[in-house]
């Protein structure tokens, strides 16, 4: 199974579209957090744009993430981002139904038979805790619960609405005994991160918290030290 | 204007999610596409995937493109394809619109705008005569006329269907007296091409007649070829 | 609970948008079906297009169902399909994701709790024993399990892949006891129907083997007779 | 040609997913629009939801379009809208590509040649000018331009952004010498009515203007009379 390869307590930094972290400026702040997972031993994974994901793999050696694939096999698919593809450039997961680019249910269950198939990680992204049922049934490697109206603000799920992520990791749990549970939406700070692992989740999911930090290697230190005291 | 670096007659190769135009091989297509260019001095582009952009243009120096940008901004947009990041890879243009991952018109105008801005070639794709006229009027640099239904059928839209390009040439040309029209479809051999331009085109869009060719090196030749002659 | 409401052994005849069931047709069909509803007090209800539903309701007594709704509240969307406006029209429930018109995972679950608030009773529809399971988390009235390739096939999932119908109610069952389970796709006898319930679920989603049959009353009786005798 | 049954100005109420719009409400407002209609001889559309749309059309004699239909032929296509559908419900006509209901440039065109066929009015939406002139070049019955931001506001773009009209005409006249051209977007005065006509439209599309005002019968009543005025 892919996840032996992965060690938790697990931090992904999704790159989104932000122009801070595209291109040159992904390829740096990936080394930044290969620097801080190297120097804390927390596992720290990333995931930048599709096109710099080559570069990105080139730079550094912590686990890479696409931020989507298509439910598609290769062929006439223009436009549409194949596993096979993302895997070559050096992805070893994909994040899945991120509330930024959800998918029908069928197409999660087909992208995650995908994944399995060609051996990437599959991290499926659910809205809140019923979702998140729903979506360990598939049984994806891992969960991340992202209530959509937090992402970005700055307020943690982790402390604004704990109930979401203990909800959760119950419900998960009722159907889904070995999936990892990760949760996110503005986790901003190392008592974020270590509330997220008292709730009983495995780690975070963060975007703006860290891209768009003064200084994301200081941040991410923090977030990654907050793992190890949790 | 951008176009003005790009030379016609253009022959662009979509390398689709094809797996024999993927990765290390989507690099070596491209030299062979490069080598042809070269050799014959016609203008040839290339399409790979979003992951591949930036080791094609690393080994290439003909116009690539994307096969698809998303009508957003910098930001909060997991999972979707931003103009900054396909430009910085080395695309000079995107496809948009292409029959297998066609947009909501206000997006096809949206990205329109964004190449703009970005200083990428924008090459519409449509499915029929009457809607490559509602593109032109958007002002794209390029539009490219392929009828779906002959799209990998070998069956080309210039022999078969002649009346789509004289059709779209026509109709085009009442709303837009400047815009490169291409036509695509079906395209195999050289002399689908001398029909194309012909008809009134300035080159072709092709895919597996170029990508699934025994040898791609020397259909396209012939393709090119077949330009300098008509 | 709603489904209190509706007897099962279900039959619920989908109108799709078949011209033979489309206006006065529509009305048509559904008394036929009412008429032998009555005569074998077997439960059956139809799903007739939006702009059908309150003539059908007008005319028969059955259950009604529309074939989608959208996860919308009240307000500003245009052309989009109202929980409130189905139910006020005559509709008791709705069909959710079928196949040819499917949902985000986080749409299915917005209508299904639009519906709870309705009133109305939720029929969700799912490709495979997997989906199904992950539907069943989020506690709809009913799961209609149907494999679109054997859709309008004539070949019933119940003879011809038992293992899906099988396979759907034992994962189904693993996560919600109470769900009642229909299967669909190709079933065109009451020998299809009498297998559907041995396999354990409490009856079918039918469309084209009774719309498109020559008498769908005959048809329609042949089904519920095999209910009763299963 | 359909068109010629239209009589303008024309000033079309949108019933969007309104519920003081919904059901017997529809009826209601659709009868007072007719009520306006018959006192000030101006022509008054109406476009109620689908399930509304016979229950209006049995209660009134003035023109009722369909909020969207959906580009496709009578078939397996569950949860769709079929033209021959509304038709047969009494609609003479349909809105297509509401900024809220957004289709793909394709099945624009696909749309626009099923009401051709059908004999229904088409009325297209359009965010801008240049969308607009897009539009046009496929030739439908009416265009109504609606700049989004302005829906629902209160700020009328006949006033607020006359610019966005007198573009809209000018760019629509020059690929387009025929087609009816509507605006629209927080229209809620006669002076509002009274400014899209003299920068060059025929009438105007209104949603929330009339039906969330205190009494929709003395708003229409001054929207008609500022049509005749102009």
């Amino acid at each position: 199974m892919v996840t032996e390869n992965i060690q938790t307590p697990l931090i992904i930094v999704n790159f989104k579209t932000y122009l801070v972290a595209t291109g040159e400026k992904a390829v740096k702040l990936a080394k930044e957090a290969e620097r801080v997972s190297v120097e804390t031993k927390v596992s720290i994974g990333v995931a930048p744009q599709f096109a710099d994901i080559a570069a990105v793999a080139e730079a550094v050696n912590i686990p890479i993430f696409a931020q989507h694939i298509d439910p598609v096999q290769p062929g006439s698919h223009t436009g549409h981002v194949l596993a096979e593809s993302v895997k070559e450039a050096g992805a070893v997961g994909t994040l899945i139904n991120h509330s930024e680019r959800q998918l029908k249910l069928s197409d999660i269950d087909r992208v995650i038979k995908k994944t399995r198939e060609s051996g990437l990680l599959s991290v499926v992204c659910a809205n809140n805790p019923s979702i998140s049922a729903a979506v360990a049934t598939l049984k994806p490697d891992i969960i991340a619960v992202e209530p959509p109206e937090l992402i970005g603000t700055g307020i943690s799920v982790s402390k604004a609405k704990p109930e979401v992520v203990t909800d959760t990791v119950r419900l998960v749990r009722e159907v889904n005994p070995k999936v990892t549970i990760l949760c996110g939406a503005g986790i901003t700070s190392g008592e974020d991160v270590a509330a997220a692992l008292r709730l009983g989740t495995r780690g975070v999911l963060v975007a703006s918290g860290i891209v768009k930090a003064k200084d994301p290697y200081d941040v991410l230190c923090e977030f990654a030290e907050a793992t190890t005291k949790a």
